[in-house]
């Protein structure tokens, strides 16, 4: 029996808030929409507010979009979606709550065994309630094989390495490892995913990648939005948290690992695991934090992170933190892994730029040539694209060299539409493919690194440097660069 | 006292010719509009058609284009260059006919030392008797310094090895080595020039550029045209002369030359004829010839080569040629270098295809990738570009894999005008740069590896396979690529 003829159930808990109105069920639309869903799959969402299964189809109408079936079929497609949603409410850690959950869905699933994936698109506070209650109600299925159940999770988990460790612990209680699937949105997107490929798959990048020729690599992830609506969350995070640790952690780690002998889950995590070991706990003197303060910006006035209402007055919680990694093995010994993560800076972007050495300077010297080095770069936002960084001849007469780009954009190269990175998460989810998720050893590796660091900047109470909402960011930030010889692009 | 303000007479003899009409004169007033040439510039043409200064300069006006001067100061433009254009008749072997030019050369040149630039835009076989009757008249002044004069020929040089070396040392008893600038026109094309810069300026591909990673190299020159109006010159000569032992090899030798230490005329001719030196002369066996045969192509009829009025019925000249060259060295041993040039195909095109071995296959093999290798190509016409064709994860659920290609589009990249190669070319004679003409000792290294070959055929009476005009060329070509594990492009 496949996986297709199966019946699915898929419980997303939390299903009033943003997580789940925004991005799981537009994904899950996307998937049913294109026969991606087994016949057989019925919705369930759970959360604290009263809602009829009609209005909670109408709230989670709002986000859905034709793109996938454009036309008239499409409003059909929502029709057969919406009449395989169903909606419970009740409290997180109510096992009560979770038994009325448990025969709607018995009622819907009717004869045949459900496989069943539990979204917890809710804080992480609650992850550990929500799991054992469901466990209590006999929701989980203890089968790795048929019938299965599996979670899906979503960072932070934890807020440093012991308390990821308790989660982790905790949660395998109800949900073990091979059940569990850590979300990290950033694997799912499509650049991301190109990555390994990249490198793996093409033979011009691999002979190259490594110290003789790489001189440094940094990884940028600026948002030109405040904290606006999540103050509260965020200030008992912070950026290293809720960016560093995790999304340019992994784009690191994937940029960096050996390659592996098998493209599967279990080798991709093994040679993940195998970086981050590597590299060394980041120390403060490699680390520069920041918070933006009030400004005018392109004609509007933003308020600073300590005007948030949910935010303390004295706040030293980092909206931006830039920092500089290294990996202590032979491919990496010695190149500067150059990580920012910002919001309120002057641009919405997410890049990985990986610069090479200089080429032999003395050939082209005499000609007054540009002699910036070639550099690729792997832009995940906003625009999807691959460029490298090439010296030409300018034409015209005499020999004027100037850096032009080959350039690969997404949205010219491709006539596929670039899925959401929940869309191939959820199908991964769905199929049991766990190449994109953390591992739990790979996710006590990461803390790790920045675990020691996050200590001292709250047991020091290090005062983080101001910076203008709509600017570049601190200016420590260029000093840490500059300190290993790299200027942020 | 700098080169631009010395006085400069350009005299080109063949003056009513097709090469000094269409790329000439047409050259020089881009330069000149340019504000490129000294200000006491002049242009003397001759040739043996009689013509008043007036008719001369109508008959140039038809091909000068107002690119690098649009706009009403064109005519302005070109108003000063005519007026700085004359015209002699003569006999091409007669010392008095050069005698006259001189005395208009020297009323119009006043009292000025005047440099002087021979541009010999006639067939091959009166280079000798026009470089007699220069010396003769005493026009050619024998000063490398000032002031200097200069000779520029093109090819063919000669039709084998010892043809050429007799003209090389006949010519040379009237300019010397250093007067002497042998045009291929190709190196002056922008993309061939920027081939030197794209792999010494730029880091990332020298580490790839050897055997290690290449697995094969191919040339292409491609022209949709017949031999019409030229059949009576090409059928003494034949594709490899004509286009093989010169543009094609020259090409071959900047892609396969070790790195100079200078970018200076001598270290780069020096890196050119070591490499081309370590090309073993082309055998039989590695070579494929053909002829092209009427057809219908495209709604319109072409006669075969034999048809044409200025073709014997029985030649067997070759229209095309296909031939697999090897290198002699470390960085290219076992690499096939597959060049190819033919008339009468099915489209104009001329480019350069590096084709890098397999990546490690096992990765991806499971997912049913896509194996074909990277390709790095280079296409100096009819659009000039650079591609480099990287396997990419196709957008969308599951990993698809396929070649895609990050993009170098020269219109698109360059804000520039692409100027023709014979702008550069001559504004290097005139600046006395040698690096992109070709040195005695080179020439002769290239006869080297075609001469035995083009003997042989001459002398067993090697019948060219025919083909179709406006066919991908004769069949055993494919075979030839096939041989060394290669496949045309």
């Amino acid at each position: 029996m496949s996986e297709e003829s199966k019946a699915l159930s898929i419980v997303v808990i939390g299903a009033s808030g943003d997580l789940a109105r925004k991005k799981i069920f537009p994904a899950l639309f996307a998937l049913y929409s294109q026969g991606m869903l087994p016949a057989h799959v019925r919705i369930f969402g759970f959360s604290r507010s009263k809602m009829t299964d009609e209005t909670f189809r109408k709230c989670i109408t709002e986000h859905l979009t034709c793109r996938y079936v454009p036309g008239e079929s499409c409003q059909e497609h929502m029709d057969g979606f919406l009449d395989r949603c169903f909606y419970m409410s009740g409290q997180y850690d109510s096992r009560d709550a979770f038994l009325d959950l448990y025969q709607v869905m018995q009622r819907e699933e009717g004869a045949l065994p459900a496989n069943r994936v539990f979204y917890l698109a809710i804080p992480p506070s609650i992850f550990l309630d929500v799991a054992q209650a469901l466990g209590g109600a006999g929701l989980v299925q203890c089968g790795i094989s048929d019938p299965w159940s599996r979670v899906v999770i979503e960072k932070p988990f934890g807020r440093d390495r012991s308390s990821s460790d308790l989660l982790v612990q905790q949660m395998g209680d109800v949900f073990r490892e091979a059940q569990t699937f850590r979300i990290d949105h950033y694997l799912g997107k499509e650049v991301i995913q190109n990555l390994m490929v990249l490198r793996f798959a093409n033979l011009v990048f691999e002979p190259l990648w490594n110290r003789k020729y790489i001189k440094s690599v940094q990884i940028s992830w600026k948002e030109d939005l405040s904290v606006e609506g999540r103050g509260g969350y965020f200030d008992g995070y912070g950026i290293i948290r809720d960016v560093m640790q995790n999304h340019l952690l992994q784009i690191m780690s994937i940029v960096a690992m050996e390659p592996c002998t098998k493209m599967d889950a279990g080798h991709i995590c093994n040679e993940k695991v195998k970086v981050v070991r590597q590299i060394p706990a980041l120390t403060l003197d490699d680390l520069v934090v920041g918070q933006y303060t009030a400004a005018d910006w392109k004609g509007t006035y933003y308020n600073g992170y300590l005007e948030d209402e949910m935010v303390p007055n004295d706040s030293i919680t980092p909206t931006f933190a830039a920092a500089a990694l290294t990996i202590d093995n032979d491919r990496w010994r010695g190149v500067p892994f150059l990580i920012r993560a910002g919001k309120g800076l002057e641009c919405r972007t997410t890049e990985i730029r990986i610069q090479f050495r200089h080429a032999n300077k003395s050939m082209y010297a005499a000609l007054g040539a540009d002699h910036s080095p070639n550099e690729l770069v792997i832009r995940v936002q906003p625009d999807e694209s691959i460029m490298l960084t090439v010296a030409n001849k300018v034409p015209g007469m005499g020999m004027k060299i100037e850096r032009t780009q080959l350039d690969l954009r997404y949205q010219e190269a491709f006539e596929e539409i670039i899925p959401d990175a929940y869309e191939s998460l959820m199908l991964d989810v769905i199929r049991g493919d766990k190449s994109l998720f953390i591992r739990k050893d790979e996710l006590g590796a990461a803390w790790d690194i920045f675990t020691p660091v996050l200590k001292q900047l709250e047991t020091e109470g290090i005062a983080p440097e101001p910076y203008a909402f709509g600017s570049h960011g601190p200016k420590a930030a260029d000093a840490l660069a500059q300190k290993y010889g790299v200027t942020w692009a």
